[in-house]
C-alpha cells in the first residue's frame, strides 16, 4: 500500500479543530480561501505520493556521501528537489515582496507535515531555507533581501543553519567562531562549524549559511554573537553564483539515519561573510527564527508518525497471523493488542497533529493581528509542539516496528528506517529537554498566564462538550483543572525543581491539549462514530497519565540530588 | 570509561533483595556458596570486561556475512566464544549428570546479564545453547543426551532454535516444515525456517538444530508438531561431527541492529533429523523450555539497558556544557534534566533486574522444593520478567542517546548502537504483546490466585517498611492494592476486553513490583543513602503510572472495534 498524503485530515483539522477560518478572516490571509488551501493540499498531496514518497527507501540506502570534498546525495533527490522548487513549494508563507505567496504558516505547515511523512530526508531542506528566509525577512539589509530572498523563495538556492561547534552545543553562547571586518562592509569569517544539516549538495545553484560567530569586539557569551551571511558561492554583479568562498565540507556525519540529509562539519577560513541585523545581536535574529523552526522539527514528529502509522497499518490489514478472536477481517488488525497499538498510533498523532496546527494558527493570528496574546500563545506552543510531535514520531515508530513482529526488525520492511530517521528530531532544534527548560523558564515568566488562558479555554470546550459527551468531557475538564492546579504549583518552585519536572510538566499539558482537541474533533462529528470513539482511545488510554507526570513535576530535585554522580556510578 | 560488570550489584540485589539464601539453603544448590558465587561472579566479569566489551562496536560495523554459503561472524568473535567455553560460562545451570555445574538459574542470569552487557550480539549464542541443553534433559532420548549434552554443555558444539517459518510466527501452529520417518528411527526433516539466531557460524564443532515440524499423522494446528534435533554435520560413530547434513543457511537477514548474530533463513531438505519427546509433542518441549528462554531474553533487556546507562553516565559526567545552575561538577550530569534522565534510567534498571532474579529464584526455588506455588510465581513472573526487562532495554537505550545529545546519533559515538540492538528483545521469543496475553490468559487460570500471594508479600512488604520510610512504604501499599483490585476486575473481563488492556496491566504489574523490590533495598539499606534516594526516584516518578495503567486496562476494546479497520485508514 503506497503512501498517500493525509488530505482529508488537514482539512477536518484546520476546518472543525484548530480554527483556521479566524486566520483566513484576517486581511493579510485573505487570499487563504477554501479554494486555494484545497488547491495547495491537493497539489503538494500529488507531488508527495508520485515523486517524495518513492525515494524513501533509497534516500536510507544510497545515504549522502562525501566524494573528493564534493556532496553526492541520493539519486533521485536532485529532480524531485526541482519538482518541490517549481512547484512553489519550498516557501508558502514568504512575503509577497521577494516573489512569496505571503500565504499563513498553518498551510506550510501541512505541506511540510505531507513532504515529511513523504521524505524526511529530503524534506529537510526546503525546511531550513524557510527558517533562512524568515530570518532575512526580519533581520537583513533591503541589498541582502533584494538579492537572496527571491532566489531563496524560488528554491534556486537553499539554506543552512550553523549555530553549533564541538564545544557548543545546547550551550551556543561558548562557540569560538570569529568574525573580521574586511573594510568593505564584509566580514572574514571563520571557525568549525557541526551537525550542518545540508551543509552541500549536488543541486545547483547555491547554498547559503547563516553562521553565528563573534566579532572582534563581541562580549563572550551570547551577548556577543553576530549573525552572518556566507554563501558558498559568492554572487557577481548580476547575482549569479561566482567564485568559490573560503570554505569546504570537511566530512559528512555516519548518523542513525535521516541518511539522505547531508550532515556536514564544516569550515571557514576567512570565507566572506554579510552581516545580518545589529552586531552582537545574532541571538536575537536567530530567536526570531526559532520558534517557526521549532514548530517546523515538531511537525517532523508528526510526518514520520504519519508515514510510520500507514505502512503499519498496511501490514496489520494485510497479515493473517493466528485466528483473532474477534473482529471480521481474519488480519492481525483485529487482534486486540494490534489494534489497541494502531488505535493509539493514531490518537496520538492526531493529538501531535492538532496541537501543531493550533500553534501555527496562533502564529498566523499574532502576525495578522499583532494581539500580544496571540503571540503568547504561539510561544507557549512552540515547545510543546517540538517535543510531543517528536516524542509521537518516536514512540509511532517504535509501535510500528512492533506491530510487524519479526519483520519491524529487517530494514528491507522499512518500519525500522522510520524510528532512525525521526530519532534526531528529538535532539535537534534543542533537545526536547532543552523545550521543556523553555517551557517552564521563559514560557512562565508571565507566571502562567498563557498556560491559565489556554486552560480556561479547555475547560469551557469541555462545559460545551457536556451535552454530548458527559463522561469524557469532564475527564478532560479534570485533567485541566488539575494542569491548572499543577501549573500554580510550577510556577512557585525554585528553578532546579522546576526543571527537574519539565520534561513530565510539558507532557501533562501536551496530553491535556491533545484530549481537548480530540473533544472537539468527536463534537464536530456529533459526538458519535469514529471520531468520537478515537477520542475515546486518547481520552482513556493516553490522558490518563497525566496524574503520574504532574505527581513527578511536584516531587521536586530533591532525590535526584541525593543521588551524587559517585552514587550513580556505583 | 570503559564497560565494567556490575558485579557489586548483583551481589546486593542477591544477597538483601531477591532472597538469594533461600536457593543456596536448598540441598539441590547446596554448593551455591557464598565463595562460589564471588567466584564466579568476578570470573565472568574479567572475562566480559576484557574480551567481551571490546567487540561490541566491532560487532556492529563487521556484522556476521554469508560468503558463498559459509557464515563468516565478526573478527574476535571465535577466540572469544572459545573463551566463553573455555571458561564454562556457557551452561552453569546444566545437569551435573552431563558434566554442567548445577547452580542455580539465577546465577546464570546474572552472567548472562553482564554477557549481554558487555556484547549482546555474542551473548545470544550461548543463551540459544541453555535452551537446547534444557529442551533435551527434560525430553530428550538417553542416546541422544549421552551424545550432545556434554558437547553443548562444554560449548564444543552449539545450539539454535527453529520454530518461525514465513506463515507462522506468534501462530507457531501454522507452521509447515514436515518429518517424514526414514525406517531406522531418524526422519527426513524437510521445510523453510527464518528468523534463525546463530543459524550458522565459523567456530568450528557443530550446529544443532532444534526444528518444529509435523510428522505424517500430525494433526493441523499446535498438537499435532514435533521436535527434531537436526545437526549441521551427523556425528559419526564417536561422536564427532562427521557427514554434512541436508540443510543450509539461505541467506542472512539485513537486520536494524544486533548485526553480530547471524540470523539465518534456514533451509531443510529431508535432512537427517532424531525426535525429541514424544510424536506429537514438541509444542509441549518448547513450553518447558520456553519460560527459561523468556527470562534470558528479559535479562537482554536489562544487559543493553545496562550498557546503555554506564555509557551516558560516563558522557554526562565527561561533558561540559552550559553552567548547570547546581551541582558541583560542572559537567551535564548536574543539569537538573539530565540528572533526571540518569537516574531514572538507573531507577529502572534497577526494578527490571530485580524483578528477574526474583524470577529466577522461584524457577530455582521450584526445582529445589518442587513446590507449586514457587513454579506458579515463575510462571506468572515470567512474562512480566520478559517483557518489562525489553521495554526498559529500549526505554534506557532511549534515553541514553538523548543524554548524549547530538553526540547520540552519531554512530560512532555507540549510543544508537544499544537501542538497534535491543528492540529486537521486544520481539522475538514471543513479541511483548504474546507476552501480555500469556500474563492475562494463561497465567491468570488460577483466578489471579498466583498474583494475590504476589501482591501480599509486597503489602506485607510495605507495612514493614513504613517504620523506616513511612511515605514510600505507603504509596507501595496503595499501589499494589490497586492493583489487587485491578486484578479482581481483570480476571472478570471477558478474553476480548482483558487482550485489550493487556500490555497495560502487565506494565502496571512490572511497576508495583519494581517499587517493592526498591523499598526492599532501601530498608536494606537502612532506610536512607543512595538506595532510598534511588527508590524515591522511582516510587515518586515512575510507579504512579500505575493508575494511568489500570484505568486503560478497565476501559477494555470497546472503544477500540467502534474504530473499524476502514476508520482506522480513514
Amino acid at each position: 500500500m503506497p503512501f498517500r498524503a493525509p488530505i482529508t485530515e488537514y482539512r477536518f483539522l484546520l476546518d472543525h479543530v484548530v480554527g483556521f477560518s479566524q486566520v483566513a478572516a484576517t486581511d493579510l490571509f485573505s487570499e487563504a480561501t477554501p479554494d486555494t488551501v484545497e488547491a495547495i493540499l491537493n497539489g503538494a498531496g500529488k507531488l508527495c505520493d508520485e515523486v517524495l514518497a518513492p525515494l524513501q527507501r533509497p534516500s536510507d540506502l544510497q545515504g549522502a556521501r562525501l566524494e573528493n570534498g564534493i556532496v553526492r546525495t541520493t539519486p533521485g533527490f536532485a529532480e524531485a528537489y526541482g519538482q518541490i522548487a517549481e512547484g512553489g513549494w519550498v516557501a508558502l508563507s514568504a512575503g509577497q515582496d521577494h516573489g512569496g505567496m505571503g500565504l499563513p504558516i498553518a498551510l506550510t505547515s501541512c505541506v511540510n507535515d505531507m513532504m515529511g511523512a513523504a521524505c524526511l530526508g529530503l524534506q529537510l531542506n526546503p525546511l531550513l531555507t524557510q527558517g533562512q528566509i524568515e530570518a532575512l525577512e526580519h533581520h537583513a539589509s533591503p541589498e541582502l533581501q533584494a538579492l537572496y530572498l527571491p532566489r531563496l523563495i524560488s528554491g534556486e538556492w537553499t539554506g543552512t543553519m550553523n549555530l553549533t561547534e564541538p564545544s557548543a552545543g545546547s550551550d551556543v553562547g561558548a562557540l569560538r567562531s570569529k568574525a573580521e571586518p574586511n573594510g568593505d562592509g564584509t566580514y572574514a569569517v571563520s571557525g568549525q562549524k557541526i551537525f550542518i544539516s545540508w551543509g552541500d549538495h549536488d543541486f545547483g545553484g547555491n547554498v547559503c549559511h547563516l553562521v553565528l560567530a563573534r566579532l572582534p569586539d563581541g562580549a563572550p557569551g551570547t551577548r556577543g554573537i553576530s549573525l552572518f551571511l556566507v554563501p558558498k558561492l559568492i554572487p557577481d554583479e548580476n547575482g549569479n553564483p561566482g567564485q568559490p568562498n573560503s570554505l569546504r565540507v570537511v566530512s559528512l556525519e555516519h548518523k542513525m539515519g535521516l541518511h539522505g540529509s547531508p550532515t556536514a562539519v564544516m569550515e571557514y577560513d576567512r570565507a566572506t561573510g554579510w552581516l545580518v541585523g545589529e552586531p552582537h545581536k545574532g541571538m536575537a535574529a536567530m530567536f526570531t527564527m526559532m520558534n517557526n523552526a521549532r514548530l517546523g522539527v515538531g511537525i517532523q514528529g508528526i510526518s514520520v508518525a504519519e508515514g510510520a502509522y500507514q505502512h503499519a497499518l498496511a501490514y496489520a490489514i494485510d497479515r493473517k497471523q493466528g485466528k483473532p478472536i474477534t473482529g471480521t477481517t481474519g488480519a492481525i488488525v483485529d487482534h486486540p493488542d494490534v489494534r489497541r497499538m494502531l488505535a493509539g498510533m493514531k490518537a496520538e498523532l492526531f493529538a501531535a497533529r492538532a496541537i501543531a496546527l493550533a500553534n501555527a494558527v496562533a502564529i498566523d493570528m499574532a502576525r495578522a493581528t499583532g494581539d500580544a496574546e496571540w503571540s503568547a500563545r504561539a510561544a507557549l506552543l512552540t515547545p510543546i509542539t517540538k517535543a510531543y510531535g517528536t516524542d509521537t514520531g518516536i514512540a509511532v515508530a517504535q509501535t510500528g516496528i512492533q506491530v510487524h513482529g519479526g519483520m519491524g526488525f529487517i530494514e528491507e520492511t522499512g518500519a525500522a528506517q522510520y524510528l532512525r530517521d525521526v530519532r534526531v528530531t528529538a535532539i535537534y532544534e534543542g533537545t526536547n529537554g532543552i523545550q521543556a527548560a523553555d517551557l517552564v523558564g521563559r514560557k512562565m515568566m508571565d507566571g502562567g498566564e498563557a498556560a491559565f488562558r489556554l486552560l480556561q479555554e479547555v475547560q469551557d470546550g469541555a462545559e460545551a462538550a457536556r451535552t454530548h459527551l458527559p463522561e469524557l468531557a469532564g475527564e478532560v475538564w479534570d485533567a485541566a483543572e488539575s494542569l491548572r492546579e499543577g501549573t500554580e504549583a510550577l510556577v512557585a518552585q525554585d528553578m532546579v525543581d522546576r526543571l527537574a519536572g519539565s520534561v513530565a510538566y510539558l507532557r501533562a499539558f501536551a496530553l491535556v491539549l491533545g484530549a481537548h482537541f480530540h473533544l472537539r474533533a468527536a463534537i464536530a462529528d456529533a459526538g458519535q462514530g469514529a471520531r468520537a470513539a478515537l477520542a475515546q482511545v486518547y481520552i482513556r488510554r493516553q490522558l490518563p497519565q497525566y496524574t503520574a507526570l504532574l505527581a513527578e513535576m511536584r516531587d521536586g530535585a530533591a532525590a535526584l540530588y541525593a543521588l551524587s554522580p559517585e552514587d550513580l556510578a556505583a
